[in-house]
């Protein structure tokens, strides 16, 4: 089964905005095992918008409309799908008569205007909305096509898709069990990851394989689809065995989790601590494991040194080390690392150091030169240095975010 | 002038990736007084590919299609666009020397599959891509429509646009001046500032104003179009002053600049140092600052304490304050910063202390709640409540950072 999905709205089409909502529908439609073959950003502009869903209800079976269903007179949906489909408006006194309960019960008076959303296309079914007053419509053409309206906001666009329209959908398709798996990798680019996993996925249309990158943090989606559960199962095992087999332990989460809360687990299994020593990422890699509820549990807090008084000052980093390798070094890393372990008591200390540009490096040592550095409760201290593409400053910080958690979580699973 | 722009490619209609491409599309075609008045997502399906190419032809005068220009099979854009203008494609022998001659320059032989690339729409105008191998192509049609077809990397798409595709619109297009604004503002709420400046900006359909919304952080554009330059800057300074009639001091940037990068300005200019001691942030207040290119000169670090033990290990704040007031207090908060700034010898030191939730939090100050300290160069540290929506940690740690950053801010203005 194929949809299309548009997304309704002239402030959609400004350079500021995307449309998320189709993500999430995406997602629920194919679970279901539909897939959605064109997505369409539309203004708020009765012609166009009927053209829109005419073409749409060429291209597909099932056509979801995001938006426009508000009260005012940019709200145009409801009659771009009566203009397309021919179907009349008919204005629904129930509808009304529970919209101003709504607007009594907050102890206000419903403004006439609203009542404009109380116009309903003939023969739909209406799909409550909980947290708003433009309701949902479900309509199925004469054809079997189904075109339905879902609001805007995504407060109330997802509890209604949740609760009204995938559970109708779902009726009207074959069951279909769903089996999913979620590999997480670092310490690999992902040119890489995906010329060592292309000849495993290539051979399989089910599961559906996808990779997303982020500055050398690597998710690996499988999606398998059967009519039965043990079926879709036994793929999903299938695919996921030859991939560890291929990744060993780059692989650091094998339940979705971010390598911070992976990382967070072991420590609170160990009854350990950490601390962080941090100089380009400035209290990126702190606040990235107080991102994690409970994190107090492992994580106690740290330093960020951002110049050579305060490595000094706060680290107790050796002057003499500092004016002979510079800041940006193997020695400073680890000082920093033994500096953070002696000065909060953690089991462990993380350090980093480098160069995230646009200025400073050195020739031997240029923008993008990150040190790592790392101290633990039973060998000396020792630093990682690592090379990351240079031009944008921020790309760099996240490179040396991630590869110093990488550093550390193979550590832990040493 | 309308345009309208296709993004092509299956993989863009998957539950993770937004088209992105569009939205620099946009704004330099507003940028040319033209509209975008429709986006479309397309799969790898050439039918599908040609209906939707036709389909925008009747709705607008330009059509950008971004993507399914390289070798492969599922590359079929070249093909749709013949389909659907009845124009055939002709195979460019020059082409094919120029993009030979690029493999033999990276030291490689091009494989024969990249010969399709070599195709090019009857009539059509070849724009060199700078960056890979996929050219762009510029045609008009016999009813003056353009349809601009570009790569689909980003990296390739945006030189191409700018060098080849937007100096040709322009061309065509009636002569408009552009002129700008950009305000940020902070310490209210959203819907507050719209409910104020709506009663402004409404009664201009020139400029155009948007408000970006984030967590306590907003943004305020205006844009103003007109046939001479005077005019457009004249609106825009209009406009312009009935805003900063309208909200005052809670405009912090008045070029666009984030709220960190104006507080490091002011610090530089008065040539004083900053320090920051973080919990429920736990580094994310430090790494903005950090994110500004030579942050350094005012910015020293700061410490991440995370329990009640660092913060009296590294800001020496005192065991009977944290026992009296809990670590979420005004007293606390203010002991941090005064720590803080004793420890590193910066003039200001900012503290944040707060309960991002899901777990903690007391009666009196539940989760949602942070005290920011902030302690200065000439008169006593003191501390602010603040209270966020509970439900998304993040979310409240985000809205903690802004409320910091403010509280520093108007302080340095004062």
């Amino acid at each position: 089964m194929q949809a299309a999905i548009i997304a309704v709205g002239s402030e959609m089409l400004t350079p500021s905005r995307v449309d998320t909502n189709s993500l999430y529908l995406t997602e629920k439609l194919n679970d279901l095992g539909v897939e959605v073959v064109q997505k369409l950003v539309i203004g708020d502009h009765r012609p166009r918008l009927s053209a829109a869903i005419r073409f749409c209800l060429e291209q597909a079976e099932i056509l979801i409309v995001i938006g426009g269903l508000g009260p005012t007179e940019d709200d145009l949906t409801r009659e771009a799908v009566a203009d397309a489909t021919g179907r009349a408006l008919v204005f629904d006194k129930q509808l009304v008569a529970a919209m101003e309960a709504r607007f009594a019960a907050l102890g206000r008076k419903m403004a006439e205007i609203n009542k404009r959303q109380a116009y309903v296309l003939e023969g739909a079914e209406v799909l409550p909305n909980a947290r708003g007053t433009a309701p949902g419509q479900w309509v199925v053409l004469a054809n079997r096509q189904v075109v339905v309206l879902v609001p805007g906001p995504p407060a109330e666009m997802k509890p209604l898709a949740d609760g009204e329209v995938f559970p109708r959908l779902a009726k009207m398709l074959p069951p279909l069990a769903l089996a999913t798996l979620t590999y997480r990798i670092a310490g690999m680019g992902e040119s890489d990851v995906d010329a060592r996993l292309a000849p495993i996925y290539k051979q399989y249309e089910n599961p559906v394989t996808t990779i997303l990158a982020k500055a050398g943090d690597i998710t690996i989606h499988l999606r398998a689809q059967c009519a039965e559960k043990a079926e879709a199962e036994r793929l999903i095992e299938e695919v996921g065995a030859k991939i560890r087999a291929e990744m060993g332990n780059f692989i650091y989460s094998f339940d979705g989790a971010p390598i911070e809360e992976v990382i967070l687990r072991r420590l609170v299994a160990r009854e350990q601590t950490l601390t962080v020593a941090e100089s380009l990422t400035a209290g990126m890699v702190g606040a990235r494991f107080g991102s994690v509820p409970g994190a107090s549990r492992a994580f106690v807090g740290g330093m960020v040194t951002y110049n050579n008084g305060q490595k000094q000052a706060l680290l107790g980093v050796d002057p003499w080390t500092l004016a002979e390798h510079s800041e940006v070094s193997e020695a400073v890393a680890i000082q920093m690392a033994e500096g953070a372990k002696a000065r909060t008591s953690a089991h462990w200390a993380l350090s980093l150091t480098g160069y995230a540009g646009p200025d400073g490096g050195t020739e031997a040592n240029p923008v993008g030169t990150v040190f790592v550095g790392l101290a633990g409760p039973d060998r000396p201290a020792r630093a990682k240095r690592f090379r990351f593409p240079a031009g944008d400053r921020e790309r760099v910080r996240l490179f040396a975010l991630h590869a110093a958690l990488n550093f550390l979580r193979l550590e832990l699973e040493a």
